[in-house]
């Protein structure tokens, strides 16, 4: 690790692959014990080598969040796979390029699309419908019986459209304060989701129940009456997943390793190379009322150690981070040091960091963003 | 116009060419009225071509953020770089590669870098000392006289050590309330690096006074007692800059181009595909006390309009915009139209987009981040 660490000269996203693949199984195992659909999504990763990990744990079906994405792993021998952003119209070229050649599922949430889908889709593709379970950012309301039966007649009519499921994401699981909460309204998902297939009526055979949100997926032991989950974020989980409890600091997989290029004892700052267009300005809010963009860890001979409690990530502009230091930290802190930064969103990062270097100094694919 | 935008599927970041060539018109002249080195700032476009039409409007001498950014320009044939970052020491041999072949400058912002410097650094280069006028986010404080002639002192001891002058950043402007209170903290900082170059002393023949905040470059009519200026943002500018009063929205040279996917008239909410990683998590307060991730325009043929007061970006996720929208906004929205977006901060926006599409339906490159 010294080695890889001399190495470094600029931000650097630090990758513990052991880490990850514990997620990964973690997550696997969990799923069959549940006898539920493990569908990763690879949004927060966007790695062909992590997708890899995926498939060696028996990973087949994969969820992404645009349609280049999409391409990106199909291109890679990813052969079932859920967009999970509402149908974009504009996109129907490449949708119907996808489509033709592996098994596509698209996420519609609402019906004014669908005379738009039966003029140009060309070849079938599995249709979940986007159910709005109290996020409120998209998706036809849980309890609006009417507008989805219509919808799914509207489905049902045309032989190209499979009609899969209900989809959700419970996405407001991640503004919870705590684990409590998040079982709360993961229950409460569930039970509008089952509620709403007693009162719907398809001619599919089998009608899937799909949610996502790492939180849930993270807290809730057994899932029952559902049939897949989607999770993406814990594969490196962040900041922001330990601060909900859905993981302990040892499952944080990726850390940013950045030099020291200033101290500022008097202030109690440090200045570092690294910031929002490594970072992301994501933040989470401390107990203090401070905003923190990351926590400090001290990095050594097998990768970091343990959270420091003696300082945070307390400013980003472009370039730069500030790191509000405690004494200690200050102390043992010196110019052209590396100072390790847990994200407060690893998918953010990651995006913007468009690759990882493992702990054993290999690097990592990323798709490069967007 | 329009055929441009029927080839745009997903969010794309459309450069009026003619505005951002009449912004860089405009600061060229305003330095030359005032006879101060004009050395703008290429973080904010990151772009090959768009340094082109700086060259073709005079500029000989730039600004960067990071070494790589200041190789990428140096490969392209600029010769005088200022890279406006603390000198990351880990980054050595990459600067002694690039003071081999132009005329570089370097950022110091304390002493304690000086004797890794005096050892390591194998070829001249220009020494910005960075002085702290009020930000205080790195430098040496403007009164500390004693430190900063004790740093003079030991650069000019040294013959590959060129001092050239004191440069900082006034970025306390981008948090100002009103263009009053700008062009108070830039009056301030331009007398306290008065006083200093008026109290130390050194055997070179020049001394270089540096200021770089695009609000205080655009506000200020004339440069008296200082040398250079070093906006960056001022080539497209944003809507950070329009609320400080720094431009008016016709300056404004960048917009996002997001296809709409859903409409909710009974929450007065439109969703876009354009997110987090298309425009940044950068917001600005409104009035009410919401939080704006982004202003709308209506795009027409030859660009867009001006600024709806009737919508704006209140919620990003990942790749999910979330816009409210009034009654007419509302109304006039389909499904599968684009809406414009005008990015907070154009830079970050930039920065994750890595290129442009011009209204007359040409590609410009971008660094592509980092």
């Amino acid at each position: 690790m010294n080695r890889i660490l001399s190495r470094i000269t600029s931000p650097t996203l630090l990758l513990d692959k052991k880490r990850c693949i514990g997620n990964i199984h973690a997550m696997v195992e969990k799923a069959q014990r549940s006898g539920v659909i493990f569908r990763p999504h690879f949004k927060t990763h966007q790695s062909l080598e992590v997708g890899q990990w995926f498939r060696e744990a028996g990973t087949e079906a994969i969820t992404v969040s645009s349609v280049r994405m999409a391409d990106y792993f199909a291109n890679d021998g990813w052969e079932d796979i859920t967009i999970a952003f509402p149908l974009n119209v504009r996109e129907m070229e490449e949708i119907n390029h996808l489509a033709g050649k592996i098994k596509l599922n698209v996420l519609i949430v609402n019906k004014e699309v669908l005379p738009f889908m039966e003029q140009n889709l060309r070849h079938p593709v599995g249709i979940f419908i986007k159910i709005d379970t109290g996020y409120h950012r998209t998706g036809v309301d849980a309890t609006d019986h009417k507008s989805i039966q219509e919808i799914i007649d509207r489905l049902d009519r045309n032989p190209l459209f499979k009609f899969s499921g209900f989809l959700t994401h419970t996405g407001q699981t991640y503004k919870s304060s705590s684990s409590q909460e998040v079982l709360k309204l993961y229950q409460d998902t569930v039970d509008k989701l089952v509620k709403l297939k007693e009162n719907i009526h398809t001619h599919r055979e089998r009608m899937i129940l799909s949610i996502g949100d790492t939180p849930s997926c993270s807290l809730v032991h057994r899932f029952e009456k559902i049939d897949e989950i989607r999770p993406g974020n814990f594969v490196f989980y962040d900041l922001m997943q330990y601060h909900l409890g859905s993981c302990t600091p040892g499952q944080i997989a990726v850390v940013l390793a950045v030099p020291v290029v200033a101290r500022y004892p008097e202030r109690n700052e440090i200045a570092v190379y690294g910031g929002a267009v490594h970072l992301s300005k994501e933040y989470i809010t401390l107990s203090s009322g401070k905003r923190s963009f990351g926590s400090i860890v001290q990095l050594n001979e097998t990768g970091w150690n343990d959270i420091e409690e003696d300082g945070y990530v307390s400013g980003l502009s472009q370039e730069h981070g500030i790191i509000h230091a405690g004494r200690q930290l200050m102390n043992r802190t010196k110019i052209g040091d590396l100072i390790g930064i847990i994200p407060v969103h690893s998918c953010l990062t990651a995006n913007l960091m468009k690759g990882y270097l493992t702990l054993e100094g290999e690097e990592v694919d990323h798709m490069g963003g967007n």
